[in-house]
């Protein structure tokens, strides 16, 4: 029996959206208000499905206690109340825009977790714009 | 690198459920309360969702201020405060279902969007009632 | 032990904004898209607040059984899936604002409840625009 | 035209999670709080959704007052204000846990629905942790 | 300069509704299936208020580490993963209606907070029931 | 007739919490990770709540279009993707907690705002913390 469990998480984080690709003023014209010096934040929330087979003894497709701990120590505690583009390795030379977030936190979170396991990533950045990483198809 | 991206928008609109196939009797008996001939309204939520590779240069599928501009100038602008019914040429001899505003939301946005991505439309007539087209499989 | 007790109920409903205090020019100018002639509509959500002396045989401030059967009968059958200006004699010289609805929600609720418990209406047009009568002061 | 449409309702029920499989010590060591004896309780979330081509005599998928009956019928008036593990046969041998929960009410609706029409159903346990049957993919 | 200050807990528990100032027959009749014997349960949505001065030098009205520890501690561990009826002793004569457990959390949290602020409960049974202790007036 | 008319808004910011009163070991006690170095951000969710006479005329308390433009003016424009901090005179000395952005948003929109209508704002850090000035009593 396959099925998704989704849980969601949530951090706190600082960013700009800046592109090494362009100049200043090309970044200013293509990221707007988004690319402004010193920084805005957000709320960010996180819904991670897993799809798998259920285990028959527990009724569970995984251990969601150990679910949780992953994420804690992958997602939350790396990422809440940090500055993406000054503290994030991963934010030094990409832009942190929410499809390259939700792309980053989906590499952390994929080798954590059975390979027979299906791991998608959902991540809203504001409650008017969120991205999913794989798609669906 | 595929990726979802989704935005969100809405509108408030009038309409009444009414289908030229039927009688006036059918009609009440198959829409209820939604044929009522005076017409009643919703706050449509509408969540637009788009597939395709990320742009390595922007990190964006797409930049979302021409996309704010596109489902403002198409969606929004062509929708909201309207009688579906009266004021909305598609609706003339369509019933406006959820479905059908739905269907016709993605015929007004898919040849704005480049054809490289995939388009998929959810709207919320109410929290609990919503539709999604096209299906994901 | 004086406690308060909400309870949340919804209803859709056309209307538009017009005012027979004003010219049509004016009209349009105040109201603007809320005045279009063939009417826009809203999933409106009423919050209902009681305010009074729990009972302590039952633990309740009131049974919420007969409040629902209350709410229905005065509120949700009475307005839920019409025009408020075409089909609603309160609304036949007076302009449907959400204010005006509350008030109106309010006259009818409140000779149906107990005078020992206090009645406060809260009406949400959407999710970004709501209002309360009578104010907490 | 496939599309799909989503009904929204919801049903309160107590569980505990216990499997047959585990000794006592076992289920409390991979249950935790979940486990205990006196059981624990949800406000369960349930999003039917249903694929299918639209009717283009009614433009709707399925007449949602059929369906509304249907959830009341097979899901609502079976599992609201119950307790799964004491109340509900399915779960006599089977542990309630989210997913084994979404399963049985799938296998209530599946049969109820005509053959046309694909059947997909999300369950929120909390707001936090829901799962989906079948998965998308 | 006052202020209130709010902050958001949940827990989730298993309950029944039944007064011994009734017979079973009343109970029923009053409490309808709320009164079932196995118990139901629901997802509580707890929201504190306190209301008093800002500190000046931390620009707080109290440092909510320190809050969200005595909500942890007095309200959480306490009542989460709970049967009110069976496990929690306030509740062994007293019927644990949403006023009721309101009433309750307020009186193990006001004990714990600085007499200078003010402290209210919001407690949600249901998205569509919800109470407020002390109220507002 | 004396109303309550709520309008909600919302702006993204960076900010990190820190008091000129404290020495640095002090802040990082007192704030834990909000008073990290490079910055953290909020989605906030402004709820303005204006109370007064309903205006006979229009139905409304004010015209809300007017209101629209006062909060986009005075605070939106001011604050919306920005460092609290950094770029935001009013807190060049001043800790920008909930409450004290909440306080400054009030005298911003406050002197805009005709006499005969009381203003309170409701600021949302997260959905879980929010404060309230001035508060109801």
């Amino acid at each position: 029996m396959r099925i998704s469990v989704f849980r969601k998480a949530h951090f706190n984080a600082a960013h700009r959206l800046h592109s090494s690709s362009f100049s200043d003023s090309q970044n200013q014209e293509i990221f707007g208000k988004c690319n402004r010096p010193n920084f805005h934040g957000h709320n960010y929330e996180l819904i991670l499905k897993l799809t798998g087979e259920i285990d028959p003894n527990t009724g569970y497709l995984m251990d969601l206690s150990i679910l949780k701990r992953i994420i804690t120590d992958k997602v939350t505690n790396y990422l809440d109340h940090r500055n993406l583009n000054l503290d994030i390795p991963e934010f030094k030379d990409t832009n942190p825009t929410a499809e390259n977030i939700a792309i980053m936190i989906w590499k952390r979170l994929r080798p954590e977790i059975e390979d027979r396991i299906d791991v998608q990533v959902r991540l809203y950045e504001t409650e008017r714009n969120f991205v999913e990483f794989p798609p669906n198809n």
